[in-house]
């Protein structure tokens, strides 16, 4: 049984991503009473991730008044060691075996537990969206990459590895585009946002794609989810040609995910699904019902996350009460 | 806990294939004692199936000088019901939500439990190999069709639909042949025992293939593994590369497993295998190492069936011990 909080205990529960963390103050009765955000790397290089993760921590405490916690819950890109706390490597953040979970400890005199990020967020989401009750949830957040996470009976599914739903590098096309990870035609090669992106951006150079043009130019970085639902909406035809590919290909993955591991709940969460919801469920459940086989797909539900920005933070939080007890 | 038994207990474990039923007599010490086979259909359709299983269990029992069982184990392709002990579908046997459970039950007087058959092949595999300290264990075999299983702690996994880990119909190939499921690009599709006969024959329909030709014709049905390895030892080097070819995508598959599953031990068993084990292995190994994540692939043992045609019917003898219990 996870530590259940009394009143006037907290908890803290952080996010870390390449581009930003977020740290938040969780109280007894699982609301965010305070919220402190930071990029992840100062733009002068002074201080480092670590340092910054700190203070993102003591400045949400000092807004919610908050002096004493029982522990701290933190979400990372993987590959990771969740047992020992140790984030192998994350390009982003340019951590090498970086001993997270211990750093925090020490920094804050209390536990601290590490997990992956997605894996958080599908806890975060089983958790608090309306999923409880469903005993094989799947949770994938396609972004910059397309991470997933699986839960059976109300617990993270791990594996042999440590590192198990590497949904993002399900091989999708057999000698398709090349991954990030050095293989081809993975899922994230075909359908991450730097995919979507990459595409976007040579109709943009084409100026087949004028909106993208005008707002970004032809820098993939430039290109972000928001800006995505901002070109289909203006009526970019071949955007949303982009878009409704790589979200049909993430159906397909789905589909083989139901045909494996036969959940009875999907969650989509992420910034492309959030930024373009409707169209993007649909290629999902499109690619989905192609692609598993017809008495395995019955009856599963593919909701969309309810949390937002908040998925990791807040299974990061039950992360940590989780881990007290034990 | 399983039940243990005693010195001269018995139980019966059944392999219901699309050809053949194999009836065993198992003891106290897990050995087979008797065992019999027939054709899963006569020629004149005189007798039902399930006439037919019935009299192999009791030709079984008559071998084995036993009159008094415990219980039945019965592994079946499926889809199934495992709880109820229901097939719902087997185009092979022709049976429509045959309630195989209630029938062995009601025919021996004694209780009966039914499995998807490669499950229980996982199940005698993992339980009679050389993999028993695995926590999660897949279970592949190629033959007519590819099943699964996975073993999490010693547990076969189900999932929401009871019909977990369809290995054969994940998709590797985004608009590849069609599959016998309706769907297109399913492993089955392209490496399935009848996937490569289809390319064989036509080898042996333009002579590409003499020993084949002369031997089968281009008959599909005639075409089978013990033939394509013989064909392979004569020479022909077309045939081996059709199946290298589709053992590399079995290799996909288990590529894509390791990412998802992160199992610590996969098994290789059926037919294929079995009749040109280093030639298949060194195939699968390859497509796995192409496409499996490699801190997920380290230290993954891959090995070959142990118990060869008696792994269902050892898995399904196993199965009633545990259903006993509880």
């Amino acid at each position: 049984m996870p530590y259940v909080m009394r009143p006037g205990e907290h908890v803290v529960g952080i996010d870390i991503g390449g581009t930003n963390i977020l740290a938040t103050v969780i109280d007894h009765e699982l609301r965010i009473v305070a919220r402190c955000k930071k990029k992840s790397r100062s733009k002068k290089g002074s201080d480092s991730t670590e340092d910054r993760i700190v203070k993102a921590v003591q400045e949400a405490l000092t807004e919610a008044g908050v002096t004493k916690i029982k522990g701290i819950g933190a979400g990372a890109p993987g590959p990771l060691d969740p047992v020992k706390g140790i984030i192998f490597d994350t390009p982003n953040l340019a951590w090498k075996r970086f001993p997270l979970a211990k750093m925090l400890s020490e920094s804050f005199g209390v536990p601290a537990a590490v997990d992956n990020d997605v894996n958080l967020g599908t806890y975060g989401e089983w958790y608090f969206g309306k999923i409880r009750e469903c005993r094989y949830v799947v949770g994938i957040f396609p972004g910059t990459g397309i991470g997933g996470g699986f839960i059976i009976d109300g617990k993270l599914y791990y594996g042999f590895s440590g590192s198990a739903c590497e949904i993002g590098h399900m091989t999708v096309e057999v000698n398709g585009p090349f991954c990030g990870c050095g293989k081809r035609g993975c899922l994230e090669a075909v359908a991450s946002r730097i995919a979507i992106a990459e595409q976007i951006a040579a109709l943009a150079a084409r100026y087949d794609a004028p909106f993208i043009y005008d707002n970004c130019g032809t820098d993939l970085n430039e290109i972000r989810s928001t800006i995505i639902a901002k070109a289909i909406e203006s009526g970019e035809k071949k955007v949303e040609a982009v878009v409704r590919k790589a979200a049909y290909y993430v159906g397909i993955a789905v589909g083989n995910l139901v045909n494996i591991l036969s959940p009875d709940a999907i969650v989509l969460g992420g910034g492309l699904v959030e930024a373009m919801q409707e169209l993007y469920v649909e290629e999902v459940t499109r690619g989905m019902d192609d692609h598993a086989l017809p008495y395995m797909r019955k009856n599963v539900r593919l909701v969309t996350a309810r949390l937002g920005d908040d998925a990791v933070a807040m299974g990061a939080g039950l992360h940590i009460l989780d881990k007290l007890d034990s």
